[in-house]
């Protein structure tokens, strides 16, 4: 490997690479000391390797100078395929349209859930959720709907952790999540009030393929009108159904 | 730089950057041997830079073995700042809320379009228009929308060059196109039939900030459904008021 004399082993493209992936959700923005320092790169080599990331606009800078992901990654990004979003999309925009309500899908990755598809208007209620974002599994909808899927181990190892308590009605005792779980498979459908966010409340479904939980729907709104939720719970399953059949065949 | 001795100069940043820049919406997938030739970077060193970004997960596997751009990538690219996007999107929702047709948005990027956001439907007609793909102006609506507002000598460079012709309802005579545009600066919007996809029309008009076009709002339909462009011309119009004053505030 061509890694720098001080660091044996460490080759330029890992070393690149921890450059990019030292930038998540939250912290969209670095100076290149931070980035250095997240990056476990050294300076001088961070510096040079950041001017040839800038000039390809893997990376930009913002206004007062920080660094951050460029347009040229975006539209890199946009190459990945993803059937699951791609055939999944039309649902979302259907249910919105027919609900008027934040909509958005998620799939586990590790242990947590990832939004890949999000569909909002104008009058939404503002939600946490971002496309490309991660967020813990036990506080949100669509993490309960995959978790109440997933094999009995997986979720005792879950369990097992020291669970996030993002807001005061998180559930985060690990007898009153499993039953919660068990109710989430008997009923179909998981609901959720301000435990990851205050102010908003959401209905969740897995889509299910072969009984597996390949993804997760959810729907957000406003906690003034957490009483509405059972009526939206029909059509998001629905759509579920709809995704789950589509991705199946 | 640390570049291979084979090349000297030729810094493995560049070599890593020329394989990511291989990929595009016209190959999103390649073999080792193309990704090796469309880099120019030698198959063996390759083969091992392929292995680390394969391992990040920044390339993947399509079942044929094929390489193509990793999921790594893709979230990556969604913490690139896009304000234009963030804000538009809702009045993209909108629109395609209450006319049910395709919407997208898009800004110019050299002499192409490039497509940032698009809100489609289950019931929609197939565009060509994919977010973070790319598609010649002259004819593409939102191309011409925004063609029409170029300055000068801008437009007579992109005319003085030989012009695609995608179909045969395609505009390539400079002069015709010239009139065109003028006549898309009279009315404030563009409207094309079958230029760029046989079986498409469409209707697109500028976001405006201070007389400058910072981006193109369109709208696209089926042929057969051509004469329902005209009523669509006013929420389209209004919506592209809309995102401009988002903008511009």
């Amino acid at each position: 490997m061509s890694g720098g004399a001080r660091e044996p082993g460490r080759s330029v493209t890992s070393k690149v690479l921890a450059i990019l992936g030292a930038f998540d959700a939250a912290r969209p923005q670095l100076t290149l000391t931070e980035l250095a320092a997240r990056s476990g790169v050294p300076l001088s080599t961070a510096h040079r390797l950041v001017g040839e990331l800038e000039e390809w606009q893997a990376l930009s800078r913002s206004p007062d100078g920080r660094l951050r992901v460029g347009p040229r990654l975006w539209e890199l990004g946009q190459l990945a395929p993803n059937r699951l979003r791609e055939l999944a999309h039309p649902w979302l925009q259907e249910l919105f349209g027919s609900t008027g309500e934040n909509v958005h899908l998620a799939v586990r990755d590790g242990l947590e859930v990832l939004y890949v598809d999000k569909v909002y208007g104008r009058r939404a209620v503002p939600i946490v959720s971002r496309i490309g974002g991660r967020l813990p599994m036990h506080p949100t909808g669509v993490g309960k709907a995959l978790l109440a899927y997933e094999p009995d181990w997986f979720v005792q190892s879950y369990l097992a952790r020291k669970l996030e308590r993002p807001t005061p009605h998180t559930i985060t005792e690990p007898g009153r999540l499993a039953r919660e779980l068990a109710a989430v498979r008997a009923q179909g459908y998981a609901l959720t009030y301000e435990e990851m966010t205050p102010g908003s409340c959401s209905a969740a479904a897995p889509v299910l393929v072969d009984g597996r939980p390949v993804a997760a729907l959810g729907i957000v709104l406003s906690s003034r009108r957490a009483r509405e939720l059972p009526r939206l719970v029909e059509p998001l399953r629905a759509a579920a159904t709809g995704i789950a059949a589509a991705y199946g065949s």
